[in-house]
């Protein structure tokens, strides 16, 4: 996919700034921002990194050409020097980060961006755009599929995507999460995801009469055919269609794949389908289900008995409608001087919103199969031996450094790829080691209990020192 | 923006009906879809249209190329002269709309596609995906300017908008309902629409003193300074040294434009920082206000007299975070038998979601500079003289046909424009004169009044003999 003006994909103030760094001198000084987010969407209990593979590569294409700089220069603001250096400008910084796919909580810098402060700067708002949304729909998906399992989950949600890219994306992460497909073509082409679909109302409307519709489908499909029966009334003509359908194939040699249903009183109507259908000796056929499905209204048909065995998920999904952004932020942690990193800090009135300075690695505590805590460390120590909560001082945690995992590994170097890409197929298998470690409180729909997520003691004292400096 | 695969911007069930179609001979049978919603989105009282001439563009451009044809090849769906024929495919149907900015209502059909089954077929996905999305937000952004006014809004969302285009289009339809303008740089550069930013957090924080941040700032930019105030704390350390600045400005014969408050109580420093900028001689400063804006936070300030004069509105905007998807459909009202076309339905056990079949004109009543009402009429009828409710028998109301406005025109005929598509702004204008016809009322946040839409005569009338006929 061709994104032109992948420079622009920033925010005013981010050009202004540079100048700002250019005009005052500062173009060579480098300064160090992380990636996080403050809560899990939906209050949730975990998220999964995601967007990560796309914005390494996006962060390599940016560049920009004679009709940007054209316009910027339009806008009356910048000088021509700067829009001279902007025109040979390309990103030649670090970064660091999770693997795509990893779980990530609350406060961790997933993500860290080192670099010449105004290329640092430029790319703050096409990081956060592409990781934000990806991160939301994959977390998003992931808990759909804990609903829904051992049924499957197709996500369908083109038609209310927020744009192109919006679904896109949004099939990309949702299959990364672990839905099996989508109905989205583009994306099907794009990613090599597994793309399903079959007909619609419209194709039954079409005809004269139901039945025909049916046969005629069958005929040009006859092994890949899931009837939509709720187009006139589900259980008077459309059930008894299908499995007419289906009994006039089997003479052919061939079977309906499944029926779908996509109104009305899915628990209901799937039961009564399927006492038919098995009735009819169809036991094979699916029950495929859709209609402002999410992961709760899974879970409430599994606890009613609903035999369906495949969801078709459209807008819930690709919009996270119940909480439909991930606040992620980009915080700057530390300046460089004389070779020296300097750590930096943002103060507020909310102590959550305080930021942590200095640049960091995450350090994970894994034992037995199962991730215990998360700790947060200072990028000068090797593996902290305790973790304290970031505000309750009296909260803390020995911790076993032979069990500690360091999260962040090099991905750019001076803008170069430090090793390949992980594919989606990989990132979507780390997804499923990754959650199959996390302990299920922590996974649960209603009221996950919080993952530990602590700073080392040097990191802790370091940001305590800060908060009074700036307080007095 | 090139958007290199449009063809595909499809489900995958769109592909296997036009094989249906194509397979089975019907391939040049005409059919009738219209594209309608049947709630607005957050219980408000009215939609503006958008995304209709990005959509009739988008529709011009669909064709599919040769790696997309292998792509399709590969799922072993589709059989080799089907290919061939989508190889030269082209959208030659026929598009009748609304003008863009236009106020619609639940189950008005405010665009109409015919053409043969398999190309009307095809395009559902896209237009879906394009104008469910910019009306959404073109309706958000509408809400929020008017419950603002006087004061003005600047769209601020790229980082958290679902994607790219999640984020372009939503600044393109944010401008189309009267925000003033983005801080996206691609959207400006695209749509040319206004660009707005000056600086973050980081930029002060990336001094030793903010003072200083300040001070650099506004020598680089001295007439487009706007200075954020809330790094460490707004009204012991940033307003002072706001202050101080713009007197230093002053004596330099500048002023700072504005200073940004974005994060605490909004209501409470917005009036301290009024009161002590004006003390100071300052009353040309403005005061901007931005985190997590949106329409029912800017009423409360608004009840609160909190003197902001400009809005920077993300997440709350691009998201339309409380309902972050319009509901829009796409349905077959009708089928062309030898030149004749003949109504088709869809029922539902809930009565707003059985289809009104036939193809149709909207009618608008004006009266006095009023909007009145809106008459679905059939294509035989001229302007119809009464309406009825379509599902209530006795409620109706009696029209002047002097007074009826024809709302949908032909805008593609065999796939080719009729006329020049409006351009940004002349959609933002109507939308300004749309508005104003509309009764408060209407217009209210809180529980609008329904405005009324009803069907004609002949309408009602042939949708009732419909369902009793699929009853039997």
């Amino acid at each position: 996919m061709s994104f032109p003006n992948l420079a622009l994909r920033t925010d005013l103030y981010e050009l202004t700034m540079m100048q700002g760094y250019w005009a005052s001198g500062r173009i060579g000084e480098w300064g160090a921002f992380e990636l996080m987010f403050r809560e899990v969407p939906e209050q949730g209990g975990y998220c999964i990194a995601a967007g990560i593979e796309e914005a390494l590569s996006l962060l390599q294409d940016m560049a920009f050409h004679d009709a940007e700089i054209e316009y910027l220069r339009s806008l009356n603001l910048f000088q021509s020097g700067f829009l001279t250096y902007l025109r040979s400008l390309r990103f030649r910084g670090d970064v660091r980060a999770v693997r795509e796919g990893s779980l990530i909580f609350p406060h961790e810098p997933f993500l860290e961006v080192s670099g010449p402060l105004a290329e640092v700067q430029w790319v703050e708002s096409l990081l956060l755009n592409t990781i934000n949304f990806q991160t939301l729909i994959a977390t998003k998906a992931r808990r759909m599929v804990d609903a829904a399992y051992p049924a499957s989950i197709i996500e369908y949600g083109l038609r209310r995507a927020q744009g192109p890219n919006g679904a896109l994306w949004a099939s990309r992460a949702s299959y990364l999460g672990g839905c099996i497909g989508t109905s989205n073509v583009e994306a099907g082409f794009h990613y090599r995801i597994p793309a399903f679909g079959t007909h619609a109302h419209s194709w039954v409307q079409s005809f004269d009469d139901e039945g025909e519709a049916f046969r005629t489908y069958s005929d040009v499909f006859p092994n890949h055919s899931v009837l939509l029966i709720d187009t006139y009334d589900t259980l008077r003509t459309g059930l008894p269609l299908a499995i007419a359908e289906g009994k006039r194939l089997e003479e052919k040699g061939a079977r309906i794949q499944g029926i779908r249903l996509d109104s009305g009183d899915l628990a209901y109507l799937s039961k009564e389908c399927r006492r038919q259908l098995d009735e009819a000796g169809l036991s094979y056929v699916k029950i495929i289900a859709s209609s402002d499905i999410d992961e709760y209204l899974i879970q409430d048909l599994k606890v009613q008995g609903a035999p369906i065995d495949l969801f078709g998920v459209g807008t819930k999904l690709v919009t996270a409608f119940q909480d439909p952004a991930l606040g992620g932020v980009y915080k700057l942690v530390a300046i460089r001087k004389d070779e020296h990193w300097s750590p930096r800090i943002k103060i507020s009135s909310n102590p959550a919103k305080t930021t942590i300075p200095g640049r960091k690695q995450i350090y994970r505590w894994e034992a037995s199969g199962r991730y215990l805590g998360d700790c947060l460390a200072t990028m000068e120590e090797s593996a902290p031996l305790r973790m304290r909560h970031p505000d309750i001082t009296y909260k803390q945690t020995e911790l076993i450094p032979e069990q500690l995992l360091p999260l962040l590994e090099a991905r750019l170097s001076g803008g170069n790829p430090v090793r390949r890409g992980d594919t989606l197929d990989e990132s979507r298998d780390w997804v499923q080691q990754e959650v199959a470690k996390l302990p299920m409180e922590h996974r649960r729909q209603a009221n996950p209990h919080p993952y530990r997520v602590g700073l080392s003691d040097q990191l802790f004292e370091m940001r305590q020192r800060m908060i009074k400096e700036h307080q007095v």
